[in-house]
């Protein structure tokens, strides 16, 4: 928790649901190995890519998830699971991630049905982590999607992150950040990313500096009597144009202007126009104010002189699609002679049975022409690599997560070998992703036993 | 933070420009006190009206304010910070947040322009306060308000949270929880929330559980045996109606069916039926699945027998808005004689000068007639009450926050004092907010004063 009062358990950041599943299968003896994936049921409209982001977090979260005893002492009191065993609460005392979990590296483009994650352990310890998994890819990945995409527009000026205040709650400001850097921010105004992150830190001033001082110029000359290395001045709080002729005091020292409201494009091209007219032509042009990729793209493609976008609610908020159909399901478990593969038949909800590899085909060139998933122990096609790696093994880290600046050098790198064709801003083609022959003929196959066997069974 | 490696520090999560903007005030002796007020701007297409929530959440992180000895070693080594003097570390170290905070009861309904948080504080406690107190405050009013939505939606039928999964982030699922108990919910999916806060927490099973055994049937009996006196049985894994059939074996002790998938209106008529034939009258009906409030008001209006709604992603996210126009402003400050107003003028972006106070006036049958918004020191318009109240003074609690259930009621008996005009789901008639004839005189009076100046001063 964000008080002085404690913090909020990772344990119970749960649906309860999971703790009932979890006391079923522990007292019904069902332990046995199971395999769940975490994968995203569909693009929405104006995504034609989704950036994987929070593996490092989600490795994290299973690596120190325990029950400590005031959380086992509460779930023993509620009224549902009250009359359980005792047993079944020492069983969570003693609780411990001990499974095998492959991922898709941060900053990996992925695309529906594609497993982002794969969880195989003991059923109960794979189900109970499904909510704060959950939670942490989805978000991380919903804005790591809709930054890279306020990132394309930029076309190479920076975008920074001031999304803090508008995220959902003080913690999603901070994850958001993270996300929004891997998508291609260059920083964010979010002190606590930058402590526990390394992202780097931007920041200005706010309209109140300037209310809080009796004249305007008076605010930026004390401002940058304190930053005189780094002033950038809020201009727009009276009259933008007279904000500007009352930066210019500052001369060359001014880092730079930020415009926060009004017509930008046309102030932008005054603001270039009157500082270059003062020779202050390495004064930088930061805009900010409700902006997305389209707004981006618009003051772009108009050739507005910007040189620094701060993009907040609507990339941290994810605003035209907060959500995405991200799921975790069950795909195989091991029987008492064999691995049962499972799936759901339901339309729209369709998922396909077992454990599968990714494997994505580069042409010569190195570019990104489609995509196969096939079973885990299928054999590869020609020139092309698996996105899943292993990370955990028996619950022991068998990875070295990559810095964050490599991790958004890899979301870079993918978006160039993906054609333009599929990751337009607006009416994108849809990246080629097959299954492969012999996951459509498993499919068909428990389809058609499915539908043989008495209903529901 | 979410994992055992430590915890987010309030202190930092928060944009860099409130840490710059505290320097420069500290630095620049600008301590004398200044008033912030907190409001939302304009209400988004489909929404007559908030719930303000998180006033108490906002009063715990401003009692608990901190900077930590590791978080000042942080920011003595920021290239942006590090050529302060060491006396600006120092008053970090020993910050205390010592204003005067009034504050609008959580459950209350608020409008446009009504300011929900007032602080009085030296100006850069102030200051630093404005971006962990709009992302509290602005979450949980979001989420309350569209649970609220949800809930009217309900006519009387009980709705969950199950939101947890697609909250951003596992501490949203936390506070998304809360908020939506505020809005009405009758309780939550999320156990951390229940712990914390005291919600009813309800669960059902997953699809997988039925995936883990061998027949459906089986997956019902393992689950009865467990959970004897609490068995909610999802019985859409393979096909609905004979899932139902299945799930009838257990007779009188099936406490519910959940729908999640399908035709929800057809299939919970056909799940009546059955379980009404087999004797079980009392056997309730759980729809879940992408539910919004519109989709519910659909059901009922066709009369879907339906006892419990679980409503997850649309309510957590507000999806069709994620994010609110909240707002921070500076309205007046102390100068070295009087108090000094201060406002903005820039259309669809006006802040009215100076303290204020909300006051509601009511009918002979006690419904909401309008609101004035008057300045503090004004006199209250008859019959009408104010909805700011002190909760801090000079940094101590001088309030007795009440139960969330408590909470829940205010919510509930202020919109049935809302006449229904204001409060449709669509098409609601704007609720009657007005400045006070002082207030308007005030501004226009600041606003002259700012034109007739050399503008920018």
């Amino acid at each position: 928790m964000y008080t002085g009062k404690g913090h909020f358990r990772p344990a119970l950041m749960t649906d309860l649901y999971q703790l009932t599943m979890v006391a079923g299968y522990y007292l019904n003896r069902r332990e046995a190995e199971a395999t769940f994936e975490l994968f995203i049921r569909s693009l929405p409209a104006n995504r034609s890519y989704f950036v994987a982001a929070g593996l490092e977090q989600a490795v994290e979260f299973l690596l120190h998830l325990r029950f400590d005893e005031e959380s086992v002492e509460f779930l023993k009191r509620l009224p549902v699971l009250a009359h359980l065993p005792d047993d079944f609460f020492a069983y969570l005392l003693r609780f411990r991630f001990e499974g095998d979990v492959w991922g898709v590296p941060e900053g990996t483009l992925v695309f529906p049905n594609e497993p982002i994650l794969q969880i195989r352990a003991p059923l109960p310890q794979a189900q109970l982590v499904e909510t704060f998994l959950l939670s942490l890819i989805h978000f991380q990945t919903l804005v790591a999607t809709k930054a890279s995409r306020v990132v394309q527009a930029a076309g190479g000026r920076g975008v920074i992150d001031f999304g803090t205040r508008r995220a959902h709650g003080p913690e999603a400001g901070v994850l958001a950040a993270r996300a929004a850097f891997i998508g291609g921010c260059i920083g964010t105004s979010n002190v606590c990313a930058a402590k526990e992150f390394g992202i780097p830190v931007y920041g200005t001033a706010a309209h109140s500096w300037t209310l809080a001082f009796d004249s305007e110029q008076e605010a930026f000359e004390r401002y940058h009597a304190v930053f005189p290395d780094s002033t950038v001045l809020l201009v727009d709080t009276y009259d933008t144009m007279q904000g500007l002729r009352n930066a210019l005091s500052l001369g060359r020292q001014l880092k730079g202007v930020r415009l926060d409201s009004g017509d930008l494009l046309t102030l932008s091209r005054e603001a270039r126009r009157v500082l270059d007219e003062a020779g202050l032509c390495e004064t930088q042009i930061l805009v900010s104010g409700d902006l997305n990729e389209y707004k981006v793209q618009a003051l772009l493609q108009a050739s507005a002189p910007i040189d620094l976008f701060g993009v907040g609610t609507e990339m941290v908020t994810s605003k035209d699609h907060p959500a995405l159909a991200a799921v975790y399901k069950l795909v195989e478990r091991q029987g008492p002679d064999n691995v049962i593969h499972r799936a759901k038949f339901s339309e729209d909800k369709e998922t396909y049975p077992g454990r599968k590899q990714v494997w994505r085909s580069t042409n010569d060139e190195g570019a990104y022409v489609g995509d196969e998933i096939k079973m885990a122990e299928e054999r590869p096609a020609r020139a092309s690599s698996g996105l899943l790696i292993p990370v955990l093994e028996r619950g022991e880290l068998r990875h070295r997560f990559p810095s964050l600046r490599a991790v958004r050098e890899r979301a870079r790198e993918a978006l160039e070998k993906l054609p333009p064709c599929y990751r337009k801003l607006e009416s994108a083609d849809t990246y080629p992703v097959v299954w492969s022959d012999e996951l459509k003929r498993r499919f068909a196959e428990l389809r058609r036993a499915s539908v043989e066997l008495p209903r529901g069974e």
